[in-house]
This record gives structure tokens, C-alpha cells and sequence, in this order.
């Protein structure tokens, strides 16, 4: 079986995770403490990063859009990029606005300072940051709610690795406790459709030693 | 005429223009101060960045891999991503190196500090910043040159995007002279190979009000 290289609470290995659940592929999951830059690990990927693949042919796949690209091309049912080129470069856009936009405006302010920081021992989170992350955050939920008064999915009629990597980065926001889901029924709606998903279930049952996920964060009635 | 908006110094910019050369699509050049957010231009993409490619169809695609992968999907000759999904992953994991990593690392410290900092009119350079922008760009240097011990081109036997994205990055510091090419020889030989591809030429000739460019910038044979 195929080996993922993860960690739990990574926004890119979910993404990866998911893709992989759509598509009915089994996996071999492994954490892996990327930080620690243990030496197998960077002979992987000399990035350091998870996540990782490692085909039983020994190939290694690594970086996520990459990962979820080459599982596209090798399982294309159901599609998750979408039907044309067109469909595929808004799903592509999309994905873009989440691992970089959204990942850099919220994730990265609330869990690199929350978790990374601390998984790697470099010291207390930057409140500036976290409030920083909470106030753009409310902007990207705005921006999901305008999407689906459009859409049915994020990226069109289906759903697609645009709605996978935009849940695969709330998930974890929300499992830090710092969605306002109350202030924002449009994206809750949508993110509602996500957690039902069975693919999104293993994400739900993640826990992390010394966090503590709020009580709604595996329910899905929330 | 597709139009395609961007600014000369942006490296994704780049990455698309020279990736259209390579396709030989001709393209209508727009430059968009994107920082000065203006109305029309977030009505064709909300995230407020370029490039930005509009179709003589209407549509639009905006992310710049988004834009690559879409040019490759309606123009496979000559094909910039590889032969078989390995060969893509590959590609797309370098290309992810350098539009995530290498931006983080190097573009940002630098391009970032002297060039967007200047445009937004936010202040002058941090000069830590500069000094981590020129450190970590002697390890992609030497990344480059053992790549290229290896291999032809950076992803394998062909010239693919991986060199086109590690390109347009370098091509940005290079404009902004803090390429110490003397100190390496590898990663020199591989980047006056693709100084010299006529898709590549566009970009050695682009001058930005402020900036002067050090001699070598355009000269094939530096």
C-alpha cells in the first residue's frame, strides 16, 4: 500500500487525505515530526514538508498540488478538478486562493503560531498575529457564502479539490476553536456539506496532544 | 488577442509569459499596478494579484499555475510538464519548490523588501530580511547545480516548467544584482541555457522606473 507522510493537523496533508478518501484509495498513513528533519525523511523530500507519498514502486511524490495532480491523473473517477479546462482552471484558482491566500492570511497566523511554534519550540504565539488571522478570516468566510449564493460547490456544479483544499484549512481552524460559525451561515452551510462527506471523516477523529478540539468540531450538526 | 495583465518584475508573471513563448501563443501584455486595487481589474480576480489571463472568450483565469496548467491543456506542443504523470509530479513538485519555498526564502527577502515595499509605498527595506534572502540563495543555488549534475534540465531529460518557474524567480533577483554567480558555476551554466531561449528574451529586456538592472542582466554570456 501507498505510504503518506503527514502530520495531523496540516492543512496540506488533509487536502491530500481527502483527494485520496474520493477516490476509494487505500493508504498507509505515517506521521511524520517534520520539524525533527530526520535524515530518511529529507532523502524523501529535501524540503522538509510534509506531505509526502511513497508509491510501492517506490516513486516519491511530494507538495500537495503535485500529489493531488498525480492522483487525478492516475484515478480519474470521480473527477475532482472538474469537467473542462476552464472548470479546471477555476478549481485550480481556487485551490491557489487557499493554500496561498488563505493560508497565509489565516492559517499561518492562527495555527503556525498556535501549533507550529510550538510543535518546533520556538516560543509563545504573536497575539498581534492571531488577532490578525481571526479579523481575515472573516473575510474568507464572507468570500465561501458569496460562492455558494453562485454555486453549488466553491468551484461550479460539482464538488472539487477547491472545496477539499478550502475545508481542508478551516477544518483545522476550526479544530484550534477560531471559527465564528455563529456570525457566518453561508459558509457554515457549505462547511456542513463537507464534514458529512465520508472522506472527511478520519480528519474529525484527529487528535493532537496537547490541543483539545472544541466539542462541536467532530459534530456534524454543529 | 488573449490579454494577459502583469507586472514585468512579478516572477509568476514571468513564469506565464515565458511558458506562452515556449507555446509560441502570442499574448497582449497589460501592465496592472495591482497594488493600487483598482475596480475593473478585482472584478477579474477578488485575490487582487497577477497575472491575470483573459480569453477573447470572455473567460478569465487567474494564479499564475493555474494559468500554466490551462495554457499546457489547450497547447500540449511542445509539452512543459513531462512525459508520464511521474515526469509531472516531478515537475510539479520543483515547481512548487520554487514558487512556494524559494519565494518564501529568497523572492520575498528580496524582490519583496526593495520592490513591493517600494511600489505599495510601505517603507524602506528590512535589512535582516535582505541578508536572509542572500543566505538562503546560496542553498538553491547549490540545489540547482545538484540538480543539473544529474540531470539535463532541473525535472529530467526536457526543459519543462520546473525550469521556466526556477527561472522567472532567478531572473527577479538576478535584475535586482544579488546573484553571486561567480561563487556558482553549476547553477550559472544552467541559467545561461535558458537566458538564451527566445522565450526568455521578453524578459531581459524589461526595464522598471527606479530600477537599474546590473550590466550582466541581459548580456547571454555573463
Amino acid at each position: 500500500m501507498p505510504v503518506l507522510y503527514h502530520l495531523p493537523l496540516s492543512p496540506f496533508c488533509r487536502k491530500v487525505r481527502v483527494a485520496l478518501g474520493e477516490k476509494g484509495l487505500p493508504i498507509d498513513l505515517k506521521e511524520e515530526r517534520a520539524w525533527e528533519r530526520n535524515r530518511r525523511f529529507l532523502s524523501l523530500n529535501p524540503a522538509g514538508k510534509v506531505p509526502v507519498l511513497e508509491m510501492e514502486s517506490g516513486d516519491v511524490i511530494a507538495e500537495s498540488q503535485a500529489i493531488v495532480e498525480f492522483i487525478e491523473e492516475m484515478a480519474p473517477e470521480p473527477p475532482l478538478l472538474g469537467a473542462t479546462a476552464i472548470d479546471r482552471a477555476e478549481t485550480r484558482r481556487l485551490i491557489g486562493w487557499f493554500d496561498d491566500k488563505f493560508c497565509q492570511e489565516v492559517t499561518m497566523p492562527l495555527y503556525g503560531e498556535k501549533v507550529l511554534k510550538r510543535q518546533a519550540g520556538v516560543g509563545a504565539p504573536d497575539s498581534g498575529a492571531l488577532r490578525a488571522g481571526r479579523q481575515n478570516l472573516s473575510q474568507h468566510l464572507e468570500y465561501i457564502a458569496w460562492l455558494c449564493d453562485r454555486r453549488t460547490w466553491l468551484a461550479g456544479d460539482h464538488f472539487s479539490l477547491a472545496d477539499i483544499a478550502a475545508g481542508a484549512h478551516l477544518s483545522v481552524i476550526d479544530f484550534l476553536g477560531d471559527v465564528p460559525w455563529d456570525r457566518f451561515d453561508g459558509a457554515k452551510l457549505w462547511y456542513q456539506r463537507i464534514k458529512s462527506r465520508p472522506s472527511f471523516r478520519p480528519l474529525l477523529a484527529d487528535r493532537v496532544t496537547g490541543f483539545q478540539p472544541p466539542a462541536h468540531y467532530a459534530n456534524l450538526d454543529f
